[in-house]
């Protein structure tokens, strides 16, 4: 493949991806309280990274990590964002979600497509020190935001106290140090009375 | 500090640095149209350099130049966008962003602030490899944005083409291969009657 063309293939991939920006979350952003999209999210989880990677349990390739996060939700593009707690949704979600993998990933030059395919494939294996930290991340932000937003995200989908503590309870397998101080933010937010036990 | 300490003041940054994602740029988006975000912007930058490293000039170390993107922006926080073509604005721009980094990057801890401030000096001065690609990519992408919106930016503020040339001519001290493609796109944009002479 000439250099031209291989740009030219390359942009065609970022100009698809632009498209994450229009994935939104049920999550709320800080201030706004606007849903968050997913091109933001994965801004911020790299600046997460960036910020937070000395607290792993373990020692993390901090670059493989942010480039994980940077590519890990670009299969939303096509089968959109299913919410954490939506057990119906997770039945068919990876099925859905490894088909949006080949046809995006696939626009790149052939050595690139498999690159990013099998970081994808580590995130969503979770079974590296790496990629047990970009989840740990991943959940660290969301819990932030929904505590920071007094549980509204919660409490509007019906999210007891009982199956925030299962799903971010991986955020412990990433970093000790951040799990501890992710559930005393959840006992603040349960004396507040903004969790439903 | 105590590690409990370091991670409250780590966290208290990352709740600042969500307000990014308030700062709207002149950009569209290149699906909806709507106005790109900083945050978003970030996200697309570190996905650029992600995919289109291995076009720079001169080796670089992609960790570092994803992390000078990840911050770049975030002075904008108290001293709003400078649209790229306002000559005005840009008399006192690095006195004002200078003062926001001062006071953002403080609430790290001290080590921490220490050297997000030193990448982020690095990005303003351009001196360095990595500095030059991470604004090379800065500006291109930008500039992809701008031509697939069939230059409606650049028409809406009465941008014309020598002042784009110039403004995006970095980029080739970063990249001659993007911006040989750069300069198609933008020659085809002249074409389409998208760009005033």
């Amino acid at each position: 493949m000439q250099p031209a063309e291989r740009i030219a293939r390359q942009i065609a991939f970022l100009v698809e991806c632009d498209r994450l920006k229009d994935i939104v979350r049920r999550t709320l952003n800080a201030h706004s309280g606007r849903p968050e999209n997913d091109a933001e999210h994965s801004w911020a989880l790299c600046l997460f990274v960036m910020t937070l990677a000395e607290h792993s349990n373990t020692p993390i390739d901090v670059l493989r990590v942010m480039k994980m996060l940077l590519i890990h939700d670009i299969v939303e593009i096509d089968a959109g964002d299913t919410f954490a707690y939506d057990t119906k949704g997770q039945v068919d979600q990876h099925e859905r979600e490894a088909a949006a993998a080949t046809r995006i990933f696939g626009l790149l030059p052939e050595d690139q497509a498999a690159e990013f395919r099998a970081l994808w494939d580590e995130f969503e294996d979770r079974r590296t020190s790496d990629a047990r930290f970009a989840h740990a991340i991943d959940r660290c932000q969301a819990m932030l935001l929904n505590c920071l937003g007094k549980g509204v995200t919660w409490s509007r989908h019906n999210v007891r106290l009982d199956q925030i503590r299962a799903r971010n309870a991986p955020i412990g397998e990433g970093s000790v140090a951040l799990w501890t101080h992710m559930s005393h933010l959840l006992d603040e937010a349960v004396q507040s009375g903004y969790v439903t036990a």
